[in-house]
């Protein structure tokens, strides 16, 4: 059976308690529920894990070679200078998907450029929390791809 | 009933036929016709349309005012020089969502940034042709939301 | 009886219709016909041209050579980056006014910089549809100027 | 009656007696005596002021808080440094309108960014002695139309 | 009873061990006993907490959401990167006054930049240990006028 | 009797009069009157003096070597650019505390940078008024210590 | 019979018209008729496109797919911003040479980047209209090596 | 007894486990025990410690004040951005030397430059598993030669 | 008889009474006696002149025309961001010598570069208070030279 | 008879000793016979000399002076930073063309930009050892036409 | 036997003779006596050379081809600008170690950057004359392994 | 008794012989002529060299260690590259005037930055050859200075 880790960086455990405006007012809870819905529609198993803690998400990531087959990731503001975070998906091998709640490509000018990118499969961004729903979406297609191609 | 428009920029139309290595061998009109069947899927009414020409993109984009729900668009090479196409949509005020079949933010630098991207509701890259896929249900998902709230 | 060519560039067709907040409300043909009561009023003749092609653009300024007097243009976001609408300046040697109905000076960085500006006679922002108004006199004058000098 | 002031910059005084070529020879006497005509015309008031200093220069615009209509100026080099200049206008927050003989956007590369621009109305440049009477005639028409609007 | 929390972000906890001549010879415990005698004096609540960890100093923050008035933090090395930082003072949504030891004005030219304070009420930094209590004093001084005014 | 110099640049005369949302309603005077009480309280002389003029700043500043203990300047848009304010205090040898209104870490690019600030003991900025006043409290606190140090 | 297709970008329908001093007295028909003696000399078929339009260079070079074994194009202001041309070269995989009549690496600094370059067999510039004889001469030699090696 | 403490940063005990092309097939454990027979040789102490988390790296460094004699670090990707680390090792204040098991100098440019750098005795790059061997050679040499001089 | 001006910018007034370490322990009145000297080795006459004030070196300037044969200046700060400085010596069109004490090629980055030089026949940097004499000299010899050829 | 000199700098006297594919198999003397062998069918005289010394280089061109009516030059990797080479090409006044074996343009950033391009008559590159004889055919042509012209 | 050239750049042939405070107070004959001393150690051959002539160290280089092992380089001052010295590595493709006296990375910002970096194994920087030791042990090691491997 | 050495750089053997409009019509022994009588005139005895090959001027400035009491140098296109001599000067350690004829400051971009400048005592530019007379003069005045002082 498929199974995926969806990650979330600093600051989103305070989704839907503040800031509505800006990122919705789902709760990290809510937006795990709705990802664990998508993931029994397509048959997958997920784990959630949430850290303001760089150095924990690399130990995840790490835990994640050998027993997962994929990453979806709101990296949060680590998208913007954690390289360690980025290299840590180089040492793992495993295929990664960032989304973003907002679209980052149009807010201040430090969120345009994403360090983790260049080690991510793709990209996902501006679609609400509806973007992890895309993001596993495209991550489970691109593995059923490659076990067929 | 819900009616999108399909826009794919220069070049596009050489999909499939050559450089699969880096853009797949799926040709335009089959990935139209993945397109269309997602959207018949979600019953929902799609066009195509796909130019080299910029200021062709541009008439059918300001056709599309008064008559379409939401534009999904693979600008080609257009995404990092063609002011003219973002302010297109700026002069139309639908809801755009930018997809991408490379993962453009691990390519040459000139790549990575989108000028296009401030005019739009988001941006999905690197899926290869799943990417149009995305696009149109989070295009669908994003006018159904607003319907509703 | 001196003749002038008044160019519209991509999106200025959609004038009036939306983002009256930011353009006006004013519509590309109510402008044309503002400019054509004032070149009545100074005794000249105007043709008008508006396209979202740059080569439509140049095809036209090549037309004016030989047969125009002077050319009075707002080049929309061609402004930006259109270098080939600045070599057509250069190639037909009439004396070009450059028009902007915002004041481009205070808007996003992009808009500050004006490739076309080192090929024209001068450069109008700010006043809103006033902005033609005064292209237009403007370059009446100097080529009164110019004949009499 | 509407009352404008317009200012002059930094070495405005010495119009028409060095660099003709540049410059035209035209005094800056002269050059008012041709906007007091078009004042004249269009049945408004206006007072002159040239300053080398800066202060000097923000001293008058302050005096023009509750006194004035409306302010054109040349501001001369201080264009593309003085962000107190820039600053007055903000503080007093009379419409602006910046006016230039020479087309600074291609002259050195120094001259192409103006820091007062954004506290601006708009900005016209390059019509020679005529942009003086050009920018009076654009913000008496903009402070027409603000009091019908 | 207002309350405040007052941060200190890496390598903070070494004050007064080592380079006294750039940061003084008070150590962390006697800077906190400092700002307690002013927050006494102040009639205040002050809680204190040190970190070498970026992700232990967001979870701090997040747990002063709903329990403080506000925070008073010397960020250290993080003022120049820790966008991760930045975005938890905003997902909490308290007034923050950033002090720094040093004029960091003055140092290495990656020193200049704060990521923080864009996120902060206002920074104060050059004044030794004395920064914290005139930070301190500041922030009392906001909620002040905050619940008159 | 230690005695200290308020010194204010270009436009801070109009404090109060406009834009009270960025800057607060309290007029120079009123701002003068609240340092005097704080002076007043702390024991110390104080002297203000404000210019539109860079060279009269300049000059105040010189005539307070051999005069004055120290200088509190609010250098107003003349921080991003005067270096001459900036070796005006290099030539006079006296400990100088920088103060803004506002935050200007957070306003336009531009503001970001302080020329003044290397040659500043310390700044503060973001408190509205009270920043004078936390302003003179620092520099007496500092040369307070400099005398027992 | 080896078919080589020569492009000519926006602008060179005017060449010999105007500007003699900076691009020759020739116009583009003798230009043209210059590289069909060379190609008749070689023993190769040429044919011919100009357009002002980046839209039509770019259908004209799809067409050349599986018709023509290379291209030697002057893409003239295009060279500096379109990337579109630039990948409609890579589209069709056929060896390209870039020719320039003028040295473009002497002229404005926007001049000296060729976009194009990376997609070209080499470039040849500064050489007036003989820059067309050697690039058809350079791109023969190169087929015919390809075909021996 | 010479005591050295050596330190790894993040994702270095993956090393060995992946991606061997670039970073050798020895694990971080074997690497220890190279470094640790190094160390007798020498008739030194040493102790190793590794994490992924910044502030655990910190935490670790100061508790080397006073107990080490000096630091072997391959800083990994904190080489890049880390300047809590950078402070650490100037709030320690004892030799470090830096060492990477590639050539940064000829990776990707963001890891061309080394932030940790200006506080360390030297940098040793590009020999694989060798670089921590001669690294430790290079500071017990340092401290030799510091005891003797 | 050959008549030259010597004029000195912000803070040089203040030579002498501090910083002697920087700029040596000659006043102001004592270097104008050294260069008066060589005037009257030199058979000409010179005039002095001292401000803060922009402004007021401008009218000096201006004064200048017509009545003076070339300007020996050191300009202090202004050297690196007063345009208006650089235009008032374009607007009376004299040879200008720019004389610095010190060598500000090897000061800080903004020192490195004069925003007069390019309205300057030449430059005379850090030999002390012989700066003014070799530029004198230097004039002199120019205008000598000039008469004769 | 024309006589040409054709120069080669740094490292091509190891042309086809090492690196094959990237600079083809021919050895600098095998070159030097292709371009003789042109050179005798265009009835000019030709010399060769190649340097790795930039010093002897500029020796060789100076000495051209007044012997030779061009030069053919590889500079290798003095093309991006001997700015004493371009000046000597400004010295001798002798037409200059510049080739490259690879497209300088595609490859590392630092070959984009030749500071010999703006004192040569035009530059040709990519065309592997056919550049020589290109170049060769060029300078001679230009010759030709400037004589007749 | 294995053979290894030692190459010195310019001004080092100076060393010992000024600036012991930066480069230490051994001369360039000693410093080669002392690797001479490793070699012996190792069993290696070494032979030494040093010129301030960028040529005459290319020379150097290409003599080395198919006669020595490895390379171990001090570039001097070109390591940052000698392109050419950089391709002469890669046009005898020998493993070169670039070592450096003095930590360049913590010096004027033009010597962080090195330009033979990217031809080198690897780099060694900031322990003195022990950089060379530890260079040639490094060397020696990389060719043991590669003929063991 | 005094001795200086007067060195020059690149291309200055060509002086007089070609471009007389930028360099004046005076050769290089014409100039070290009129250097010799200055010298002949302070009672100093010079010493010239000019060479092409940055080598030769490094050995020779080496060579005036300890022999000769100062420099003259005017480094040619040197001035912007050679860090190396840059080095040199820091290594014998002797006091540097650096000369340029034209006032570098006023032309090409590039040549506005020397990087000799940093290791010189000043500079002297355009005052044609009369730079080197002004260049002789300062130095020996600094030498009697600091001999005196």
């Amino acid at each position: 059976m498929t199974s995926i880790l969806v990650l979330n960086g600093p600051n989103l455990n305070m989704l839907g308690i503040r800031e509505p405006g800006v990122y919705g007012s789902m709760s990290l809870p809510a937006i795990e529920a709705l990802v664990q819905r998508k993931a029994d529609e397509l048959g997958i198993r997920v784990s959630f894990f949430q850290s303001n803690h760089e150095g924990a998400l690399i130990d995840r990531i790490h835990e994640a070679y050998g027993t997962e087959d994929g990453i979806v990731i709101n990296p949060g503001a680590f998208t913007h200078y954690s390289y360690a975070l980025r290299d840590a998906f180089g040492s793992v091998g495993l295929p990664v998907v960032e989304v973003h709640i907002s679209n980052i490509h149009k807010r201040e000018a430090f969120r345009h450029v994403s360090v983790i990118a260049p080690a991510a499969l793709g990209q996902i961004a501006g679609f609400g929390v509806q973007s992890y729903v895309l993001g596993l979406t495209a991550l489970v297609q691109h593995l059923n791809d490659k076990e067929k191609g």
